[in-house]
């Protein structure tokens, strides 16, 4: 399907703009010495990423007509999360890269510390977004956004798949044990951005149901996908460092699957994630093109 | 005052047993490879330091006749902030310290990255511990200490005053400066814990003043303290390395007023403190004893 990725690009060129220009607003650089923090969050905050989870959020919201200004706030949360998350990983402790999103990774450009500073300091924007009076949101809604966040962010959740991936070095990982480290350390924000959607909509929790069989499949689609460029994507479209898994000798799926296999298992999940969305008509039409998108990016 | 520290040693006690209890119930090591990043967070979390500013939170909270228990999961929160904010300090790109609270750092006992994921998780687990519905606190109330807890911990707070700490080995900084810096680093969470208890003990916003003063002095007078600790005291009482700032040529309390002045100006900041507490009886006796033995620990 070659025109999936060209109904998208409207979307994403609306989320990229909305999501810049919020961050703009959001980090002002003071005029005192934390100024050197706040050009290193914007250095990682602003301008670059597909903005793959805020479109995510806003696409979740559509299901249940959700204003998309709520949709945008709860939108930029997920961003500081996931963006915290890039600036720690890439530490020379953790992945040690240093490209990201096509510029020089937060402690290239600045320094370690300030990273280390600069991400935790994301983390904390990202509830006090949350928490924010100004978002008129109920406030059972607020809570249940951040329980979901800290869940889906902390060491049961990302932390904790990330920790499996820092010991996986030393672990010879199955299929099965790859997936559940995938299904944390990617599909856990990923599974935040629907739940947000049913928590916002007003949706009881029971009724989830076709939302997170949505996340699961599309999660793994994406990381199959991820997989996949790294091993035939070039380094200049991905803007960041490729072929670092096989380097370390880090089971991936297309390690275990081989190409042929990963592609057609990633197209099956595609496949699922939108049979999860039968229910819905034409307002779950971005959530679908999302799906399609997902495993045809930068090739 | 020499008898001060004595009348604070059962509340002490009391609140270190509690806190360790407390970690060990929410900390429990799953079977699967997540189990290092666990590891690494009781290693930090449990048994170790005066716990301070959870005892700061019980004894705010005392003033307006908080339950104790709803003002220990607060303390809590408090305190998975400070570890985690130990844990990243001690990193070698930051600090650089070896020894914590009598104890290997996390990145020594453990490495790097799984320091840097231990502290990302106990930041998580602070936002988690104050949304959650189990506390049967008012939602707004949940959502007022969130908002304090982000403001206190995120860039304009704490991140910020280590950010202008980091930038000080560059800069020569005045007594004005290294006040705002200490305002920042340690004083903001200490504002924290006294806001806590104005919070939960449902005082409007501008009936806090008191409270403030009391947490702005205490905190300058703590950090003098420290600073004095720095240059008289022993690395095995203080369970960590001395005299880094003097090594680091960083301008502190001492160096920029002497030994005599520092500890004249710290007696004064505790004097009034105490001061702000007049308004109060027998209940702010807790805050009145914390703020004596500020200034004469582990000499």
């Amino acid at each position: 399907m070659p025109g999936a990725s060209l109904t998208l690009k409207p979307a994403l060129d609306a989320i990229g703009k909305a999501i810049d220009q919020r961050f703009d607003r959001l980090l002002p650089v003071p005029e005192d010495s934390r100024a050197r923090l706040f050009e290193a969050m914007r250095h990682a905050a602003i301008g670059g990423g597909k903005r793959m989870r805020p479109l995510l959020v806003v696409a979740a919201c559509d299901l249940f007509h959700v204003d998309r200004e709520r949709a945008l706030r709860v939108a930029m949360a997920i961003e500081c999360i996931h963006v915290y998350s890039l600036i720690h990983d890439d530490l020379p402790c953790m992945d040690d890269d240093d490209m990201r999103r096509g510029k020089p990774t937060v402690h290239k450009a600045f320094d370690e510390a300030t990273a280390v500073l600069a991400g935790d300091s994301l983390h904390d924007l990202a509830y006090d977004i949350l928490a924010d009076a100004a978002t008129h949101e109920d406030p059972f809604v607020r809570l249940e956004l951040i329980q979901a966040l800290s869940a889906a962010s902390g060491p049961m959740g990302m932390a904790g798949g990330q920790m499996m991936d820092l010991v996986a070095g030393d672990a010879l990982y199955d299929l099965g044990a790859v997936t559940r480290l995938q299904q944390l350390k990617t599909g856990a924000l990923i599974g935040f951005c629907l739940e947000a959607g049913g928590i916002m909509g007003g949706i009881a929790d029971g009724q989830r149901t076709p939302l997170r069989g949505y996340a699961r499949d599309l999660g793994l689609a994406f990381q199959i996908a991820d997989d996949l460029l790294d091993v035939e994507g070039t380094e200049a479209a991905a803007g960041k460092a490729l072929r670092k898994d096989e380097e370390a000798g880090k089971a991936t799926f297309v390690s275990l699957l081989g190409l042929e296999r990963a592609r057609t298992q990633a197209q099956m999940l595609i496949d699922q994630a939108i049979l999860h969305l039968a229910s819905f008509g034409q307002e779950a039409d971005l959530l679908r093109a999302i799906a399609r998108f997902a495993i045809e990016r930068d090739r």
